[in-house]
């Protein structure tokens, strides 16, 4: 069965809906963990579900490399690979070339990109067709269209040839997929021009998918403009579609993509600084290594998460201190439910019309 | 209150008994997980407990140096500040003062030890009266006496002086010792002299403690040597109180300790081996890293823990393969239930009068 996505209420631009998986319901805005390498750093399956995270991303180019899609679909897909039976989101493989393969040593083509593996230097290629093998043998319930992350800035007449090369990129992968318990997202890319988008938007869109990501943000685009490439894409989208913005998870962020009519979220962000002692709070991010936690014997939060419900600042400063790992598990699960929880007070604002509200009363405590 | 230890019942000299604790009573024998750091590496209170661990070991040095005993005490005390709310050991501190100071940079004095800190060289001073003290803030369940480790070989002459030495100290901390919800542990030396641990013994007894100690093993001696200085000492130690033998854990040493009257042991072996890929099975020990693994869908081991009910070794094998901290943990929890399960079964032999034959089985399975 493919995902079935149902509008409920709209708040302004903002979008309050579901979205039905073979692995299960969830409502949207939704944000997504990040699970690498076939598990969330750090977590258990029961652990994500308890912050009531309800979808997680894995990534394709990852997983490609080490254990490889033909040992994960000997295992019966992803889903019993690592023991987690909620809805997972996989990419294609587009972002990590962008973002792991230097340039000297990647080689787009039409059809498909030369680069080398980031763990051995390997030559590899990857086209829409691999990256659509991969992904049905992953059996994720979600894959994404193989694309080029076009770098910000480029010139106008890069990010028109890229553009154009991702939309036959896309038809490509549409005709190569063949897994009926899978669904195919398009990616809108564009870079920063706002015809480009519209162009990537409309002719995505005619192509067919099962729902539509904006790609090509946080790339090291200022947020203005961020915010600029989610308006440019995201009026030419169908309403009857899921909407994914790529590689987003700042809350600022999250509540910019939310209002601008996004329903989908994924960032490494909350586990990433959370291995490096960061935690999200009403209040701003703090750093747990402060000297000023030392005989803090509070929670990070108001937080109905694990760890803020056991542990204290001055236990888990120790921890980070003290390079024990069970920090980063402890902060991860605190920052997942940071997030987990903005989007269902996000959900709750726009089922109550005050969306905006919302918005302001938590960017003025968070940002104080 | 005091520890009050049950024996219950002999099946040759191993020993089935009871502990009763301020945080909870266990049978013994056991194994205790080590939580060096004021945690067990990458694991939460409740994942020890799910595995049955009754009773754990924390490091008077290390909590000393971070976060510090007054903070742990501010907390209110070790249980608190980690919460876990089951019975902890700590050890004194001399065990750390012979295994991460350098000989040369280590002066013991009849005073007590001077020595470098392990991790910035900072000169530290310890002394039974400064062990007694971090440990009655630490508010462990029980504590040891400071002692000196005595490296093997060693002289006659120099582990007879070391010994009286320890003896000395012993006395010192017992006097210095004011916690009366604090049990205290003497702990026998005498090194691989036959005459020496019974010395030890028999005047460390003298002196009248909660519970005795074996020290001076799993310090490079062979395990035939190992196992007299278990037999030198132990025929001297009350039938009434329990008998620790410290830093063993390797299964075959378990058993053999067992046999010879001990009732608790504890070692960071089963979760050091786990973050190298080492899982401790019925059929001997075995690297997950193994290639043979790849495609190995089955469990760990015939085992009731969380990582064996849920995953497998080829997923545990690419976690480790690329580096993911979650495999590490996920066998930690395997190998300390391998052991906890070990001396469910010991007690169950015990019980029924057939040690010698559950230790022949285990071996003969074991040891191929």
């Amino acid at each position: 069965m493919k995902i079935k996505y149902e509008l409920i209420k709209n708040d302004g631009k903002a979008r309050y809906g579901k979205l039905i998986t073979n692995h299960g319901t969830f409502e949207t805005p939704m944000f997504m963990p990040v699970g690498t390498l076939a598990n969330v750093k750090m977590l258990t399956p029961e652990e994500l579900k308890a912050v009531h995270s309800a979808v997680i991303l894995s990534n394709t180019y990852h997983l490609w490399l080490r254990p490889g899609a033909d040992i994960v679909a000997k295992a019966g897909g992803l889903h019993k690979f690592m023991n987690y039976d909620g809805p997972i989101l996989t990419d294609s493989g587009g972002f990590q070339v962008f973002s792991l393969a230097k340039n000297k040593e990647k080689d787009i083509t039409e059809e498909g990109v030369h680069f080398k593996s980031h763990i051995d230097g390997k030559s590899l290629f990857l086209t829409p067709e691999i990256s659509m093998e991969i992904q049905n043998k992953l059996d994720s319930d979600i894959a994404m269209s193989f694309d080029e992350c076009i770098p910000y800035p480029a010139t106008y007449e890069y990010a028109k040839q890229s553009t154009e090369r991702t939309l036959r990129w896309a038809k490509r992968g549409k005709e190569a997929f063949h897994n009926e318990n899978q669904s195919l997202f398009g990616i809108v890319q564009g870079g920063e021009y706002t015809d480009l988008r519209e162009f990537s938007a409309k002719e995505t869109v005619k192509l067919g998918f099962d729902g539509y990501s904006i790609g090509g943000t946080s790339v090291g685009e200022d947020k203005k403009t961020m915010y600029k490439m989610i308006d440019d894409a995201i009026k030419y989208l169908p309403i009857d579609k899921p909407r994914y913005l790529m590689g987003v998870g700042d809350p600022i962020d999250l509540l910019e993509g939310v209002r601008r009519g996004v329903d989908m979220f994924d960032c490494v962000l909350p586990t990433r600084i959370a291995r490096h002692a960061n935690a999200f709070t009403h209040y701003g991010k703090i750093n747990l290594r402060n000297a000023k936690y030392k005989e803090d014997f509070t929670p990070i939060d108001d937080c109905d998460c694990y760890t803020c419900k056991h542990y204290t600042k001055a236990y888990l400063r120790h921890l980070f201190v003290a390079n024990e790992g069970l920090g980063g598990r402890l902060l991860s699960i605190h920052n997942i439910r940071f997030l987990i929880r903005m989007m269902e007070e996000m959900r709750n604002a726009i089922k109550e019309d005050r969306f905006l509200e919302y918005k302001e009363d938590f960017l003025k405590k968070y940002l104080g």
